[in-house]
């Protein structure tokens, strides 16, 4: 018996189940319109009720947009749909600058009710699509690895991860099927990997940043959170364009893997050690081509030297907070902007360039592979005060590369373990179809209650 | 003799010297106001009055922002200073956003005193940096390949080249140091050969297009025109953070450059056919390695691709212009729409992977060089009423690599001649540092007089 079919069913008794509606992926949500069984009001309500049901609890969510997002989905209902997605509900981490709701920047006692003139430029594409806009979720402490207000919806004892914690949290929780998140250091796959959600990292850039809080400018990255590979698939689709974001194009049994073990691998709990292993002997056994991987050493060096480049911009990009707000700053935030001094301009620059040296040998290192499979955190959700290692992750936000985490079983405390895939940069749509490739083998379905 | 020794000093009698300050690179005129010998205030009038005198000529600009950007160079004059290029004169092309200034898309008989409410994403760049906004520059027709109203500014009877025709007809004419254009086809490097200025369209992505109009996403590439490549990283300096642009590396003596001819070598003019392979001698003699480089013909079927990708996006970016404007638009335009619908999904989806291939393999098959030297146009800049071909540019915006021509010699008329250098996708700094050393060694600089 496998270690996902141990423990795959060991649902978190404590937690309620969502409504049949609540809990439709976009897929599912989708073709109940289609068949006439679901109208995008009565999908949206569902998720603003399960919001006023869990929200208490998770505190995934900062504000809500309740009356418009109906009125939205009312106008999809009456046949005004400009895409696929429109009436689809969605949340957007409230870093993300909207012209008509209050965004705070996951740092309130800062910014209380500070109201932005403009929407972000992904909010202008969220309006052109139409989706039903939910409301903001909510951020970590300064929007950075501190812990902030949200829970853990499968245990609040526990952190949901950080700083996409209301994002990851409320796709999780079944509060909304599509979120969007950032991550500068491992703020989607982290969050997303403890609270059992889809959370995709794309190549940098591939979603414009325009309009969103900058943290630092070759690590900020724009990207989406839902229940299915195949969502996610749909909602890149209408976002670039690119019609090879196919949601109908066919699952592949002969996806080739290579797994890598980072040098932390030692550090990961067994759980996560085995998860990784037992995941690639199904799809070796599925037919997938399976082969160990190793990086050179440079690729471990990456996810030290993150700290150079993030700590080095964010002593830059918090100067004006630093100087204004100091009494409301944490001092582990401190800490780190004051680490960000002690490097030079010619750190930054050998760390770039040196990430620039891997972003070439990935090409090589990785050619007769689709993707790679990597652990995604060392373990289950730690306690709240406790937001977690992004080791295995943020070298992959420093190389631009796109990633994935998809949930795979559950801890013996009833929290998602999952497993990070890794994809060529700029072939996103190619990596995607890979990933639902991998999901489908491993018949991992997010946030099973 | 060198082609180049014999052609370089042969000026266009018609066209009047301009004035000391107005020719003035960003280096230079930073330098001059460092020793107290030049203010910002007097940069940007002698700019503005340069533009009073050429303009009617040119028509470089459809705009102009002269109180305000005297303002601006004042305030840099009295010492409010955000960055080290506050209060250096800039021109910015007609498809960017500019919340101060009426922006007509390049369609002024579509779009009449069109008032953007919300500035570009670069433009709040551009304002952060604190650049004194001179004006904006005339866009072609359409803002595609056809012609509009900027001429040659070394002859009138001649196309300064489409579409960021006032961008870089402005520079060469010594009516700003820098101006902002963009490129979809070869809308950079092609009107900055003609003009004979440094045009550079870097990585895709590396400037926020958001807040500009758009034509295809895999495409549309913001970039940066001036008169010399070390002003061109200064800029790129300031607009990315990243410090590896920096101006005072030292020049490279054995840069290594792979000379490469496509397969539409032969459609060149004999002098762009001479200029090239003397400027690799040139190169060579002074310690270049200099070689042949082979690309795969996978390379070239991407110049021909490029019109599948750009006519089938440009088909529904242009629909409801099309739809409301059908009078105003011009036949050659509504051919182009018509080409873009005869393209599907599937042959967009196929030219976009055999792109991602084509980049894989250039990490292989330039993996001993620096940069690629290659033609940049057929010819001299033709006659006004023919824009030129992009035969040369347009893959490399569709394989999103940095590019960059620099003007090296002049024809017999007294048209420059330019070649383009291409570098690795997201490598723009240490690229641009080898373009500067190439240009250190071939002693080129831009529109002389």
């Amino acid at each position: 018996m496998s270690i996902m079919e141990k423990n795959a069913p060991a649902a978190n008794a404590k937690r309620p189940a969502p409504s049949k509606v609540a809990a439709y992926t976009v897929e599912e949500g989708l073709r109940a319109i289609d068949a006439g069984t679901l109208t995008f009001e009565a999908w949206t309500r569902a998720c603003l009720e399960r919001i006023e049901e869990r929200n208490d609890t998770v505190k995934a969510w900062v504000r809500l947009n309740g009356e418009r997002a109906i009125a939205q989905a009312q106008a999809a209902d009456r046949g005004t749909r400009p895409s696929v997605l429109t009436g689809v509900p969605i949340g957007i981490k409230d870093i993300v600058d909207t012209a008509d709701m209050v965004t705070e920047l996951g740092d309130p006692e800062m910014f209380p009710g500070r109201q932005p003139t403009h929407d972000a430029a992904v909010v202008s594409l969220i309006r052109e699509i139409g989706f039903s806009i939910l409301g903001k979720n909510t951020v970590s402490r300064h929007s950075i690895m501190l812990p902030g207000p949200c829970r853990n919806p499968h245990d609040s004892s526990r952190t949901p991860g950080a700083s996409s914690a209301g994002s990851a949290a409320s796709v999780a929780d079944f509060m909304t099927p599509v979120s969007i998140g950032t991550q500068t250091g491992g703020s989607i796959v982290r969050p997303s990997t403890f609270c059992g959600s889809v959370g995709y990292k794309p190549t940098i850039d591939t979603l414009p940043y325009a309009g969103l809080r900058r943290y630092s400018r070759p690590l900020d990255t724009i990207g989406v959170i839902s229940r299915a590979v195949g969502d996610t698939m749909m909602v890149m689709r209408e976002f670039t364009g690119d019609p090879r974001f196919d949601v109908k194009a066919p699952v592949r049994k002969d996806v080739r893997v290579g797994v890598w073990h980072p040098a932390a691998w030692g550090q990961a709990d067994k759980i996560v050690q085995d998860t990784v292993e037992d995941s690639a002997r199904r799809l070796a056994a599925a037919g997938a081509k399976v082969v160990p991987l190793k990086l050179p050493a440079s690729f471990d060096k990456m996810a030290e030297d993150h700290d150079v480049i993030m700590s080095f911009d964010l002593a830059r990009s918090f100067k004006d907070i630093r100087r204004d707000h100091l009494d409301k700053c944490d001092p582990a935030l401190i800490e780190y902007l004051d680490l960000g001094d002690t490097y030079t301009e010619a750190d930054y620059g050998r760390v770039l360039t040196a990430a620039d040296a891997c972003r070439r040998e990935f090409y090589e290192v990785a050619r007769d592979v689709d993707v790679i499979l990597s652990p995604a955190t060392l373990g289950e959700a730690p306690d709240y005060s406790d937001t977690g290692s992004n080791v295995y992750i943020r070298l992959w936000t420093l190389l631009h590369n796109p990633a994935i985490t998809l949930p795979v079983t559950r801890s013996e405390r009833g929290l998602p373990i999952g497993i990070q895939l890794i994809g060529f940069v700029n072939e996103d749509a190619a990596f995607l179809r890979a990933a639902r490739s991998v999901e489908a083998i491993l018949g991992t379905r997010a946030a099973d209650v």
